[in-house]
Order: C-alpha cells, then structure tokens, then sequence
C-alpha cells in the first residue's frame, strides 16, 4: 500500500522521520512516497495546492498523510476522509485536504480520528502521535470506524478562489509558483479559448504555446501545464524573477484578436 | 527491517543515494527512512541530537544509520551497537551514537567494524563503503560478531550538556532551534514544577501553555515538546527571530510565584 | 528491483512525488532510492555528473531514471538504454545518460519511448507521463521492445571534458563542487604520479593526502576522492570558499620534485 507525505515539517529537522516511524510502527509494509514537507510553515493554502496537484498521479486506493496544522493542540478536528475514488485522506480539518478531496471525486465515508489507546499524544506533533499511526492502520486496511466516530465530511471546505467568467473575459489569479519559476494559475484548460491572450501584471502573452521550445529563449509564454492548469512561464528562465506578479496576482484571459493594439504596447 | 538514515551529507549531491545503493546491495528488503541529512557539516553535536530525538518513535529493533564524521580515515572507530530495547547503531564513535544509546537503554554489544572482504574502502567515504554495507547486513540479521571485534561499548561519551539544579532552581540552556523557530532546550518534562517561569535572553516566560495557541499571536511561550524537553516558541512566528538566543544560550527555570517582579519587567 | 531518481526538480514542489507515483502504479514493488533531485534547473551537465557518480554504487540491474530535460515537448529523443552490465538508464537522450552508461561499460540495447497507451501525455511533464512509466515496466521486468523502437545507441554523447597529457603533466579541470566545497576534478586516481602537485587558481598543493586530517585545519589539501577522481579540499573548511576555483577552472598536475620554486611561491 502506498502512502504519500505532505508536511511543512522541512527535511533539516527528524520530524518527517519520527512520523514515518509512528506510520511504519502501525503499517510494516506501507510503501511511502514524500509529496513534498517544504510547504511554507503553516501556510495551510500552499501544502492544499501541493496535495491538489500530487494526488491524481498516484493509482486509486492510496493514502494521503498531510499536515500543515497551525491549530495542532486546540479543538480543530483531526480526521480521515474516503474519496469515491477509493483513496484516503489524513490530516487536520482546516482546508488542507479539501481541494484534493474534491479532485478525487468528494467524500465517502469521513471520521473524526481519537487518540490511539494506550499512547501518549504530545500537544506539538500530532503527525507523529495521532495521524501517522492513523494513516499506517488505515493502510493495513483498518475499518475507519474503529478509529474515530463517523461524520458527514470535511467541516472546512474548498480553499482555492474560483476563477470567473465576465462574457468572453475570464478571470483567476496565480496558485503558486514553482521551482522553475513558472506561475500556476487557477484556471483551468477546459475554460481556456482555443487561442488566447493573457494578461499578466501588464504583460499580454499569446497562447497557448505547444512547449516551452516553442518561444525564443528569455521570452514569456502561456501554456496549459502538467496539473491541467493555464501557467505562465519563461523559456530557459523564471517567470516569478522576469514578471511581475506573486500568488493571488490577478489573470486576465480573452480569446485571441479580441484584443487590438496588444502587440503594440510592448 | 526498517534502517533509518542521519548524516550531514546534505541531498545536492548523490552521496546519501550512493550509501543507500551500498546498504541495498547487503539487505534487498530493507525499508530505508530518512531522519535528515542537513546536519551541518561536521557538527556531530548536533547530529546526535537529531538522532536521540528520532529513535523512540520507532519501533523496536531498527537499525538506525549515522554519518557526521570529521575523522573519517584517521584511526577513529568505526562501531556498531546493539542496545538493550533491542535497536542497532551503526557510525563512528565520536559521540555522535551515545545520547541516542543511553536513550535506547544502553549498550548490550558492541563491535568495531572491520573494512568489508574484497571491497576497496576509500579514504573519504565510510559512509558508503563500511557503514552502509555493515547497516545492511545487520539489517538481514547477521551477528555483530562476524562484522569486527567485540568492544565494552562505546569510547566517546554522552555529548550533551546536563542540566544542573539549585534549590528549586533549574539550570539549562539551548539545545537546537527548529525548522519553525521554536528553541529544544536540555530541561526534561520531569524535572520542571507544575508552574514556572522560564528567563531566557532576559525574557521571562511562563509555563507551561497548553499549545502553541494558548497565548495571543507573535507571543512566546514555553511548553513541553514533542522530545519531552521544554521548548520555547513564538505564536505563529519565530523563537530564533524573535528571542536573542541561539544554541548554547542559558535557559533557567523556576517555580512560578517565586519571581516577585517578573510581571513589571517587560 | 531497485529504481533511482534523479532530477532537477527540487523537494518543495510535488514533481518528485508524482513521478514516483507514475512509477509506482506500473511497479508497485519497485524500492525507490532518490539521488538527487537538487541538480541546477536545466543543467545537463551537473545531472550527468551526478548521475556517473552514484550507479556504481547500486548492484547491477538497477534501473536509473534521470530527468533533467530542457527540450521536454519537443522533438529530443526519450530514451530507455541497457548497459552491459546489465542496467537499466531512462530519460532524455540530451547528454544525461552518456557518462553512466559508459561508467556501466557502455550500452547493450536502446529504445526510442512511445507515449503509453491510453495515457494523456503533458507538453511539460515527461517525467511523470513517460519516463516514470516506461522505468515503472522496466523494473518489473518488461521487454524493452514493448516500449518503443530499438535504437542503435544515444545519439548525444559523453559530456565530460577528457583530461590531457603534456609530457608528465596532466590537464583538467573542475568537474563539480560538492555541499562540502571539495572540488572534484575530471583527473581519475589511474592517471596521477605517485606524488605530485596539483597546481590550482594560483596555488600549488601537495598530494597525494592520505585523509582529510592529514594536513592542520584550514589549509587546502589533494585527495582521491570517493569516485576515484582527484579532489582538492579544504581541511575543516571549504575549497569553494577558500580557493579561487569554480566549476570549469583548469587543474594541472605535476609529478613532485618537478616543481623548483613551488615552496617558495606561497
């Protein structure tokens, strides 16, 4: 059984490690696959973007551990969620899990994780005394009831702005930016003209391009991006050091030629 | 059989994964769990702090795997050691093992490793070309004995500082700073009264909160860490930036009531 | 079956974890051992160093996937190669696989990858949609023929500048500087004097060094290092920092006692 890890635990600390000991404690044979623990700390809207763009790539059935947890320690819930797809979901109810949740077809089944029987739960690290082990028991195929009691599903929901339509204009903002500089929007290829202009912190860039060979090197470019998503990137360069624009910069997207006078103004 | 992995090889160069192809060669099954690998170079204090912090979340019986290791190819002794709960410790005896043994219960054998048959060992790289091999095959089950000669335990001693006391007040000081700030200091759970007040750079803290959001936001607070030690945090911030103290800074504790002033000071 | 990863994806995005994902649903038993995934965005030449260094290390039939491909979407060939010893290389045929196959005594078989069949590939994201499959298949054993089309071999090759000879003095330069700042220089341990001295960005060092403590703190020293090529470090310190040498810089090598002056110079 594969188990993924998403945490903004860092890697210069053990803490990813004592969680997989907790994990691998419950579940001896659970394969584990780190998503990433680099999520700024605390930054519960990031690690969702991570585990949002991670979990269609990994087969159905697969559990997710994740835990950005700023309320760690307070009354927030702690649960585990079943997707109709067949996968499992562990971590704070903060909206951490809810965009992956619906990207893998919404809720199951849902439980409020207690406290596993006979073991001490810090107040700091609940990833390593209270998901970890639940994610490791929910791996070797323990019935969600035996570790907590059912609720209806997720208390804190969808945490990604949804992009809006004003006729044929279409408007999002920037979701991340990645290693490679390249700005990940909130819009998606289905919504997307199939030729367009982007309008991106003054810059107007033509789409969608079919690579990104397919601009000369240093320039901008619009393509729809491994998650499906519209991003915007610079050949052999950073759009996030060569643009200037951040997370939750607006974008503006028109079909193309409905634009005169774009190609003067730069 | 779970080996866990500790060095300060750092993960910009492929120095961990070549330990790891060594050690997989001696044990095919083995489940290999990072601890981390961004101990700062040569510092051995502060790798066996992370390895004394990780061990007891996993289970008995693993082999854990340490590389912080300045003298390699001088006459330091390369060791494995089995402890009394029954986990193994493999690295060089340079006090980068001990906390993490005396944690695990002591010694119960102990071997100096001989350079693995019919493998050229480099001079820089026991990590890759005696401790790995030698992890693997403990890993499998193999005696300690047919690995090197028998040893009384280890030569190097417990590195860290103790905390000392006077009257009823306790003196420590800090152990590691977090990836979050948050300042580990050397002042176990058991040893702190039931209220008190923590002095640190010329702060005074009161303690213990009950989590991270038991005071307003962008206040410290002192609490018991995940470690069983007492941590001094910043709400949703930084202890590191915000309290000018760092490794080795002193940490005193006293019975809260017996600091009249306290409040008026800052 | 044992499957590394190398790439320049970095740890704080999900790339890494999806790939393994990919990989893990047409291999669920593959035992993943990451090299490094810090290479330089788009650096051919810093993967390909990485990559020689580390498959020595791994018994033969390991499968290697390696990624780092700035031509992604493009007409560049995706590749999957044999070596003669009988492992596995996987990824883009831009220079990235030259050096290791040749390290793993050249190529035994090679196949153009087909997309898989049923599967939406990216414009961006070979890694994911193609490379982490077709290594998927190939650690469990599928024909390389049920891939794509055979090849006679990479069409891009070996990327490493060859050292020359001038009479006994050797010419090189730096191949690599490692998170410890040794220079590791393309000059293998077959082609050095029993003695001799290694003249480097102004300076002249003595070698060989039989360990890193075999010269007082802070002063530079010359060594074979754990890939069995030349290296100059810097005890307790930094070659990176201390000596004016960069990736590129000219190594020259002289058989000692050929150097009259050189004691003097420093």
């Amino acid at each position: 059984m594969i188990v993924t890890l998403l945490s903004d635990f860092g890697t210069a600390d053990s803490y990813v490690g004592q969680m997989k000991g907790a994990l691998l404690a419950a579940a001896p044979d659970a394969r584990l696959v780190d998503l990433t623990h680099a999520v700024p700390p605390q930054d519960v809207r990031a690690g969702a973007f991570h585990l949002w763009a991670a979990v269609a790539a990994f087969p159905p059935g697969t559990v997710h551990l994740a835990v950005v947890d700023p309320g760690v320690g307070t009354a927030r819930r702690a649960v585990a969620v079943g997707s109709r797809r067949g996968d499992v979901l562990v971590g704070p109810d903060n909206g951490l899990l809810a965009p992956a949740l619906d990207r893998l077809g919404g809720v199951r089944w849902a439980v409020r994780l207690r406290p596993p029987r006979g073991r001490a739960v810090s107040a700091t690290f609940h990833g390593r005394d209270l998901f970890g082990p639940a994610a490791g028991r929910l791996a070797t195929g323990a019935r969600p009831g035996s570790l907590g009691s059912a609720l209806p599903g997720l208390e804190v929901p969808l945490a990604f702005p949804a992009p809006c339509a004003d006729g044929a204009r279409l408007e999002g903002e920037v979701l991340h930016a990645d290693v490679y500089g390249n700005h990940v929007t909130n819009l998606p290829a289905a919504r997307l003209p199939a030729a367009f202009e982007v309008r991106l912190a003054g810059r107007r860039i033509r789409g969608p391009a079919a690579s990104y060979q397919a601009v000369p090197r240093g320039r901008p470019l619009a393509l729809v991006g491994s998650s499906g998503l519209l991003e915007l990137s610079v050949r052999d360069g950073s759009a996030r050091r060569r643009l200037r624009a951040r997370v939750g910069s607006p974008v503006v997207v028109v079909p193309a030629g409905d634009s005169p006078g774009a190609r003067g103004r730069r």
